[in-house]
């Protein structure tokens, strides 16, 4: 059996203890978990860009890694927790769409409610299931535990809606949906899309005619641009810059491709 | 043997190599160490909130867990350094309280001041101790080196006093000795101390009849309320958003719980 | 073979999957490694300071630790991709000066191109050669695969200047190179140019007659002082405080260290 991952995702922040106690309990059920941290620097329940993130990093895993994905509003409420399976990868969070993006790539196999108390701590606190119920879950499917064990399958999970970018003859029209540490505006615009993207043109909310190129070298220090970006989707650029905040743009600003420069624009 | 796991709390921020570097010498000494961060943006030089933190995670970790904790002001002074046994745990550290809350919920069973150089690096930085001497000494003790040859017993170490809450027939008063990364008001009131907690009512600083919940979610969105946290200890926190931000207060805030709520507070 | 580490320094921050993501891609390739992180908080694009962090903790990990560091303004262009040995470690990353530090210390034994197409990823994103080339890359040096299997040696990699100290009669002169996230001003000015340092004093800019002790508790909690840091190199610090915030400098500024004290100084 190779070594089992297990790979966790939150909004805790690493301020406080929150993380370093899941892991240890995760290594408490599974010694020889490797444990890996995709972020925990989600804003504060914001379980849209919690999806994304997940989406945009689990195939990069072994195989069978496990995911513990906690941003959760809902936590100690009745919202159900879940454990799921899909492209052959685990998932394990609350119910709330977290793994929304992740389903609309490959189509889970199987989603069961984690109902088995033998799974989880002895004591559920009512403010920190990812410890109590979350982490516990993931060492025992990282020790290969079958799902079904963990309770009933469902078929209704929540699902978020991803806001799709709209085709039309003269551009594609979309938004940006995630703001990265560099200040690469994201959008909702998928790189299939865009045949030729290089002959195209950007526009972000007024500001137009920005230059679409292959790296972000290809433009001078400081200068905008727009390209595909590692995961696949169109983004706003400053070469060794911020495009946020040249631009003073955030999540949900309009961003439009147009397949040829537009006369007269700035 | 079971895998060791070596935890680590500082107040290094994670901006520097220190940390890393202080993981290469915990790898150089015991190689086949699962590493575990449980924070390290304590505030510098901030013994007290490492305390808390450090007591309020490690029982969660595998038994035989080496925690090396190093929030040292004292870094290079004659201040001792520490290795003690507490609970079926291992703690590593400068001799200035850091260890006081776990050693008040386990009595250690020994305590020993590290002074044996050959578990040191060969030269020891004035004001690098957490690589030179706390490092290596927790790669030894993950190897299960027995504490008594780090040095000699002691029975004197620091200890920091835990500021308990006031219990009187009409309320329970204590104050906030924590904020989380959420803006989670964390106090000294201990859950035990507050039969029947969703009869009662809150009040912080001049803020009264906060309500008394299980959940988070029992509260609308953006409403204060109180809870029992994930620690057992009792806090004042906002359904989606800040209590730290929304009442404006801080460490040593004054918080009561009362039996009844008080008429005619607002 | 003793279990392998792979240590990562990048300036891609924590608040994106892209650090875990590389880590995701490390264990697909080398499912034993243990990872380990230097720092992912660089500013972004600054080679200069990840060249000097990489410099001051490599040689703190295990030998044959192999570092991956990502800090690459040329991300996508025709700047080449580098894999290199030097000091019995191994260095994964772009050819862009950020080894230079280490390299100044342990001249590299060899260096070579990354060419072969068989140790990256199939596709290989313009915009994240970190998932794409360069932790592939690492991981495949983690199992031990022969450098030159990668591609073909070459002597003419990007160097970057270390700025010297100017030694002369009455002084040693320098300038701050790091500020750490204590606020100790990390100079330019090695120990080793500094016989009987506590019997000098420090200027930085117009600030004079800093003492210069060995550890930051000699002197009183909120003065100033200088040391000796852990790296060797020479640093002005403040007791329990920020030396950058009370002198408000950066990187750049001027330090001198003279032989004695300067009569009529402040």
């Amino acid at each position: 059996m190779p070594r089992p991952v297990v790979a966790l995702l939150t909004d805790f922040g690493l301020r406080d203890h929150y993380v370093g106690t899941m892991k240890g309990v995760v290594l408490s059920v599974c010694p020889e978990a490797a444990l890996v941290d995709i972020t925990h620097d989600i804003a504060p329940q914001d379980v849209f860009s919690a999806a994304l993130e997940l989406a945009a990093s689990y195939r990069y895993f072994p195989v069978a890694t496990v995911f513990v994905a906690v941003v959760d509003p809902g936590v100690g409420s009745a919202r159900r927790a879940l454990a799921a399976e899909s492209g052959g990868y685990y998932f394990v969070g609350p119910d709330n769409g977290i793994f929304s993006f992740v389903f609309r790539e490959s189509t889970p196999t199987l989603v069961v409610e984690l109902r088995e108390r033998k799974f989880a701590r002895s004591t559920i606190s009512h403010t920190f299931e990812g410890r109590d119920r979350f982490a516990p879950a993931a060492g025992w499917i990282a020790k290969r535990t079958p799902l079904r064990s963990f309770g009933p399958p469902i078929d209704n999970h929540v699902s978020l809606e991803f806001p799709e970018a709209i085709v039309s003859a003269d551009a594609v029209r979309g938004e940006v949906i995630y703001v990265d540490r560099f200040g690469n505006l994201i959008t909702n615009i998928a790189g299939r899309l865009l045949a030729e993207p290089t002959s195209r043109v950007a526009h972000v909310t007024d500001r137009g005619n920005i230059r679409i190129v292959r790296t972000y070298a290809a433009v001078a220090a400081g200068e905008l641009c727009g390209l595909i970006g590692s995961s696949g989707y169109f983004e706003i650029a400053v070469n060794r810059g911020s495009a946020a905040a040249l631009l003073n743009v955030s999540r949900g600003a309009r961003v439009e491709v147009f397949n040829a420069p537009m006369p007269g624009s700035p």
